[in-house]
């Protein structure tokens, strides 16, 4: 480029990404020119809030528009052009080929450097029956438009795929009162996560009356009066409106086109300052494969925070380079609200490190979101995985009715500090009694992930079917009556007695202990390896395996 | 000790570090003998209720009670002793010398290792009429019930002191109904924090019409059928009931009175694994002075967390000596609820890092607790510490109507990672519309900072007073007409038409940008900068520095 003209900047996307890349592109450069070209009529619309408006629980649409096309000229001088399709790039002469979808008529904009923020589109999978007008997909405003009027006039929702998108338009269907059913392949909602820590998110929906259909999926679409969803087990589910959130794909035709080198599943391949394999052209957002923060292996994350950060960094590395860090790769962080419940997670799963072969330990603890003896304390669930080698935290999942997020960010902040279990337990939150304990969920999840480490405790997590083990419930004798463990031939000693009641177990045999919580469990098995018993506690306790709500104590009468 | 014996670890003080430290002890070893003493009548209640039983808010003092020494006896098969006082230590011995509050019989118990766990004692500053039954402290499970049956027949309170506690009993006490007055010797509620964060806790209890009454403090209290106040302005302030939340004192006579080494201002001295000058005498809890996690220097955090997190850790060294490890250090992380509002801080504060003579960098930025657009969002304001050789952050103070806990936990997770500001402008935290936003808060501290640090913008505190410094506001003139900056002379341009009406401004002299919430001041200073003008940003904007309620747009008709 002549040196003093102004930086021509083109971007090709304009929702998450594109905006951001732009916003902090005009910070840093008065001078250049910059350009947003969108393919929708909208741009840097809040696209993670678009089941809340179908389900009315956002009520102005206008709330969506984070900045309009003209809110961003007047703001920040940009080049604004919507329904403008980029049909082709020229790296050689660098250029774009634009179409502008309203009037067909196209031109040719030159660029110095170049964004690719195209996002990703949702999988609509060439099953029979899937052009039915009444399958919808969600991604732009209009889809949002179009799922909502359908829904004024529907009785029965079909949700498919249980993921977080599949999750929050269930919720929101509930919301507007429709019958909704939820199907989803694996044999739990959330697949991102590892099954226990599900479990309350699924009783959350079917408390709301959500049919949940796992470990099935559609075969076909069958039109009628209603549309017949027919399922791979053979199971008809009748709907008049069918939302399908089963995953993306990334939008990059044109940069696979453009002959740029793209992953495996197709995502543009970025470095780490988000330039392609064309150094002139950048990629961000949903579209690109990233780096995954802990293994530094490929990672795709399409997710909103991410994106705008990325897109931000593009701006710098254009405008000052020397300055501008390397993009740290990305945790995976991500959360759902599903009614009173919320689970979500950071980092690796236990069954990610598995199918990598990767050597974890885990835990998982209940407690109380704050101070158990403070109103309002409600119950959280947390898995912790660690790396056996060092100790450092891996990832972390959460559920429960409150205080998750807060958990989550906590220890995605742990995961980026390179933080290991010890820390953890040492951790110094803030605490008062509306806000939390005195010993944080976190920091039990580092006492219990340390005292595991340290061979204190031997956590297990299932009750073995060997009938050769004892399974010994500590819980006192009226709330195993209420709350019965499900399965028979538990022995039940409470843990205050437990010290005097030994000779009522075989040292022989190995012994597994369980409570409501997992707390209870640990100590009483304490006292067993003190007392050379084989011992492991159920990890999590029955609350984490059987029943979400299973509580810790009777209530006072 | 006899190698074959059990170890004797004697415990006094049965509350937050002693009974942690007690319970770990337990875990670790079942054949310790393990004594518990304590001078009250009451172990392991939770202390950081105490206010909220008074103000009604729990409503079962059975909830306050964590523990009963029958429980503890049960579980933990620990010798509880309550009303029993430690006289004296005979360390040479290793036995220290006991008494029965009850019963007035003494005894010698031996031990192998000891822990002080006294706590701290709410200070009675020799003043006139200090005795007066109707002026009390709160520190322990009768205190409260004294301020309880107290506050039943009275309509006026007085509350001394507003740090945690008192603001924590001012609130209590406008939930029963009462008339509060709240005295404070410094300038602002919340002495910790700098002054500007603590301006939306102010205001809520102004609203809840507390009367606060600043830079004032008793100076007598006069006995009539009220009690009269006299502060040292001359003011009279009447009540039927004072509390004093003015400060604690470390409970160390009996330590001095074993010779043990005490620091400046009477704390316990401890090394990083709790123990005093006498390798077999450990200490823990508000009586002690740790080290500060940023600088190692001394510290004295009298706090709940930290509490239990030593008193565990020295049953850790008692009985896994090679396995443990040292104390981190405090950071202080402490938060406070005021009825809607929420203020805390964790790390260095301005005022510390002032006095401290250490260098550092500041910027302070407002926003949403989650996505804008979705219903609920509630402001938030975060001020964040860095130092300039480095970029570590090394202390944040966040106040708002909600979201404070969670900003202020990832934060003090940051400190403990040695994370710095870029880092922070990279965290990957949830979002999810009801959770976050895709730019946190966090996000927006960490990227105001870089910005100050990269010279893209310079951050002022407070509007200066020369003359020659334009003023210049960027709000929409109807919002600027609805909610006035508290100052004449400003010149008013939105941000959308500062570009064309650049010419209204004088470039020979320095301009100050100002905006509701500081970001937009940020984004004009930008313009104006690239412009070739002199230019500073109010950091936190108006919402910060004169009013936390500033609307950042007028609401939609």
């Amino acid at each position: 480029m002549p040196t003093n003209s102004p930086l021509r900047f083109v971007i090709v996307g304009g929702v998450a990404a594109g905006a951001s890349a732009a916003a902090r592109a005009r910070r840093l450069s008065e001078a250049a020119s910059i350009t947003l070209l969108e393919r929708g009529p909208d741009v840097s619309f809040a696209n993670c809030g678009l089941p809340y408006f179908i389900g009315g629980e956002i009520k102005q649409r206008d709330a969506l528009a984070v900045q309009t096309p003209q809110t961003l000229k007047a703001l920040l001088a940009l080049d604004v052009r919507t329904s403008t399709e980029v049909t082709a790039i020229d790296r050689a002469a660098k250029r774009v080929q634009v179409r502008n979808l309203s009037s067909g008529t196209t031109e040719t904009l030159p660029y110095d450097k170049l964004l690719l923020a195209p996002g990703a589109v949702p999988l609509r999978p060439p099953l029979p029956g899937i052009d039915d007008p009444r399958v919808f997909t969600l991604r732009s405003l209009g889809d949002m438009d179009r799922i909502k009027a359908a829904a004024a006039g529907a009785s029965r929702v079909a949700v498919i795929g249980a993921g977080f998108i599949g999750l929050e338009m269930a919720e929101q269907f509930v919301h507007l009162g429709k019958q909704v059913t939820l199907v989803e392949l694996t044999a739990q909602v959330l697949p991102p996560l590892d099954q226990p820590m599900t479990r309350l998110v699924e009783d959350e929906l079917r408390k709301h009356r959500v049919d949940l259909v796992l470990g099935d999926s559609v075969a076909a679409f069958e039109a009628g009066d209603a549309l017949t969803c027919r399922l791979a087990s053979g199971r008809a589910v009748t709907a008049d409106l069918v939302v399908l959130s089963i995953g993306v794909r990334p939008d990059t035709v044109l940069a696979r086109d453009a002959g740029l080198t793209l992953g495996k599943r197709g995502h543009i391949h970025v470095n780490g300052f988000m330039q392609t394999s064309d150094p002139d052209i950048y990629a961000a957002g949903d579209a690109i494969e990233t780096e995954d923060f802990v293994t530094h292996e490929v990672a795709t994350v399409p997710l909103g925070g991410p994106a705008n950060r990325q897109g931000r960094l593009v701006a710098d590395h254009i405008f000052r380079p020397a300055e501008t860090k390397p993009y740290p790769g990305a945790l995976g962080t991500a959360i759902v609200r599903v009614f009173d419940a919320a689970a979500g997670l950071t980092g690796w799963s236990e069954k990610r490190l598995c199918a990598a072969g990767r050597g974890y330990r885990t835990v998982t603890v209940n407690d109380n979101h704050h101070a158990g003896y403070f109103p309002g304390a409600k119950g959280i669930l947390l898995k912790l995985l660690w790396d056996p080698t060092d100790g450092r935290v891996l990832g972390a999942q959460v559920s429960g009715l409150a205080g998750v997020d807060k958990r989550l960010d906590v220890i995605a902040t742990a995961i980026t500090g390179g933080l290991t279990i010890d820390d953890l337990a040492q951790l110094e939150l803030a605490y008062a009694p509306p806000f939390g304990a005195a010993k944080d969920i976190v920091n039990l999840a580092g006492f219990a992930a340390c005292n595991t480490r340290d061979g204190l405790v031997v956590p297990i997590d299932a009750l073995p079917d060997d009938p050769a083990v004892q399974i010994l419930d500590v819980r006192p004798p009226a709330l195993v009556q209420a709350h019965p463990l499900p399965r028979v031939g538990a022995i039940n000693i409470p843990l205050g007695a437990l010290r005097a009641r030994l000779g009522e177990l075989d040292r022989t045999r190995p012994v597994v202990t369980v409570c409501a919580l997992g707390k209870t469990a640990y100590f009483a098995a304490r006292i067993l390896a003190q007392n050379g018993f084989r011992v492991s506690a159920l990890t999590g306790g029955i609350r984490a395996h059987f029943d979400p709500r299973s509580p810790a104590k009777l209530p006072t009468p």
